[in-house]
């Protein structure tokens, strides 16, 4: 399973577009989960058309096995990204967290409630990650990118 | 750097017909060498069609960092291998040891002295390898595959 959310700035704020996890069905092989994922994030790309992929730095994990699977699903999706040449942007947890939350230690739900709060469903009740965590998380990486951008551009114009 | 070895199945014995590294340029970013290594694995594809690939199980390590590169590696292999309709086969190092040398705990250099034997280049002095460990690794991994076919294609006809 793994979360995406798309989002588009506008006037200097990230606008919510789409968000949610591709999930392979369960009778599929490993290379078939991965391909599952390749095709998926391709057809994210042809959908929106992004100017750019961020990606959360993986966390250090001392588990080998977590580690194997982070790496063939990261690895796809940089695949993805570099075969219709759209740039990726890394971002560290603490990054995302500071961005997000005005806290590089921030708490998971602390997160989570300002990603819903950033990018406010219309609909009452409604959430914008429609209640997945790996959607609140790629979120919550994407808001990060779009701040980042922001704070990059005025850096070079030096008014930031 | 990602070793291969391509052998082909004549008269139930390994024959050896190439073996490298896919080795990509210094200035490429880690999303350029995956796909330098996935365009690197489907060319293989192309110019000797296999009827299966056959893989190492990544090893138990507890650097986090590697286990995510051979993760990110190995994730790109699969799905190259996806892609085209080819069997995915994996072996356990110990399996591949098996095969190779008759002995599961056999040391690297016996397996390395092995693969140049049942391989041996026609040249004098030359080395299916070229002198790659990399390329050595995986013409163990063939010949390993091999071996296994065979194994379970006698067993199948309850002769082993």
């Amino acid at each position: 399973m793994t979360g995406y959310g798309v989002v588009e700035e506008v006037n200097h704020r990230p606008h919510f577009l789409a968000a949610g996890a591709i999930k392979a069905p369960a009778r599929l092989t490993l290379s078939g989960r991965l391909k599952n994922l390749f095709d998926g994030i391709l057809d994210l790309f042809e959908r929106f058309e992004p100017d750019g992929v961020a990606i959360e730095t993986p966390f250090l994990s001392k588990n080998f096995s977590s580690a194997l699977k982070l790496g063939q699903a990261c690895g796809v999706a940089m695949l993805a990204a570099e075969t219709r040449g759209i740039r990726i942007f890394e971002y560290s947890p603490s990054e995302i967290k500071l961005a997000v939350v005005g806290n590089g230690v921030a708490q998971k739900q602390q997160v989570e409630r300002m990603v819903e709060y950033l990018l406010g469903s219309r609909e009452p009740g409604g959430l914008a990650s429609g209640g997945s965590h790996h959607a609140t998380d790629a979120l919550a990486v994407a808001i990060c990118h779009v701040h980042s951008r922001l704070i990059r551009e005025r850096a070079a114009e030096g008014v930031g």
